[in-house]
């Protein structure tokens, strides 16, 4: 639950600084990212659609944080489900992970994505395993 | 399976062209895409290690293409589902992506992901779900 | 969100009254199924442990009730993915299934299930797409 | 990969004996298993379609059975997802399971479901991830 150990993670990774990842929220077991909008995140600029190969990025980067968050080490994805519900749309986004389940090499957690001004309506949600130390 | 049709979906998305993607097959029903190596795509810039949201984005991408190529549309995607079987190093990569049915509203592709220099080994795979007009 | 179809529809499936499948609740967009314990659902008798393929059965049974009481007519599954958590044991079993979207030809449900003398603690979760006309 | 142990986790369990299972073929990281028709398997009896929580149950089998062929104990499944494409009609089931990757801890497993008298269509897809000891 070390947040610095947390903030090092982001910062050594580029496509996390290309994300642009922010913390909203760091406790154990919890976090919410926030990540500023940028044109590079779109499939369809006419449309403003944000990628959703972005929103798949996003929800797999909550659910690991929220694992780091409790177990403290890497935890590598093992696999990840994500189901795509409304098109996220020229808007800051906000992604929640928490740890629904800490096993002994493994660990489980859901994530929801929403748009910033609007952290009620569920835009995306994943699942995934992560396998930890 | 308007190869024309497909590379404008690709130019125009800033998020495809941040990744580079080239189509190195594109047949009905069947896509390999090639993308070149950067620095951005990493998780772990000391390792070499490419980050899994980048490869659920590809896997995504090149159903997505698999999809495209037999029904000439756009099919955003409902769901997707990722497994991750070994790290993908400091490498440029492949994508395949094969339509596994096309039904009356929705469609099922099945994507591999692969380093560029051996296509024998799988390093992560993906089955998606995508909604066609 | 006729529940007398929804009980002509257990009942006219010779599985699910081998599975002796009970409505607990029944509203609009959300349903909880009792079902009461038997041996056959085991995989290890000596433990009591009830099998992974029945819990898949019936996470997916409340998804597509949970659809049905909003669509009102059978709605195949498109997909299906469950997490284990922790085993079912010797026990009559609760399943719980909403809504999570319902869109113009396919709809999501969530699903969680628990044994019936501790609704507090899940067991396992179900995420399923369906298709409805 | 020993068949005299896989047999005997067949025979203890109740719901695997429900089923009727069979192996058609047992070999290190490969099995096929058989299952003969019966009513109580149906969801539609009027139209003979076998239920998909059956067919859900049969594809966890089968890949739990691939990996205990490599890892030789009991292999509780972490999580699993299934693809439906075609019903299964009235018929008896021929189900695939393959290992795709034994890890320190988890192992990741692909199977199909078939007709009997058609091993060439694939009616359903699986994938699943297991723990193993």
């Amino acid at each position: 639950m070390d947040l610095s150990a947390a903030k090092r993670l982001l910062h050594n990774s580029p496509f996390h600084q290309f994300l642009g990842i922010q913390f909203e929220k760091y406790e154990s077991g919890e976090v919410m990212l926030k990540i500023p909008f940028r044109e590079e995140l779109l499939v369809n600029p006419k449309l403003g659609i944000i990628h959703g190969g972005i929103i798949a990025s996003l929800l797999d980067i909550a659910g690991h944080y929220a694992i780091f968050s409790v177990v403290g080490s890497k935890s590598p994805t093992i696999n990840l489900s994500v189901d795509y519900l409304s098109p996220a749309i020229n808007s800051d986004l906000l992604v929640h992970g928490e740890v629904i389940k800490i096993g002994s090499s493994t660990g489980v957690a859901d994530m929801k994505l929403y748009q910033s001004e609007d952290s009620q309506k569920t835009l995306a949600m994943g699942r995934a395993t992560y396998k930890h130390s």
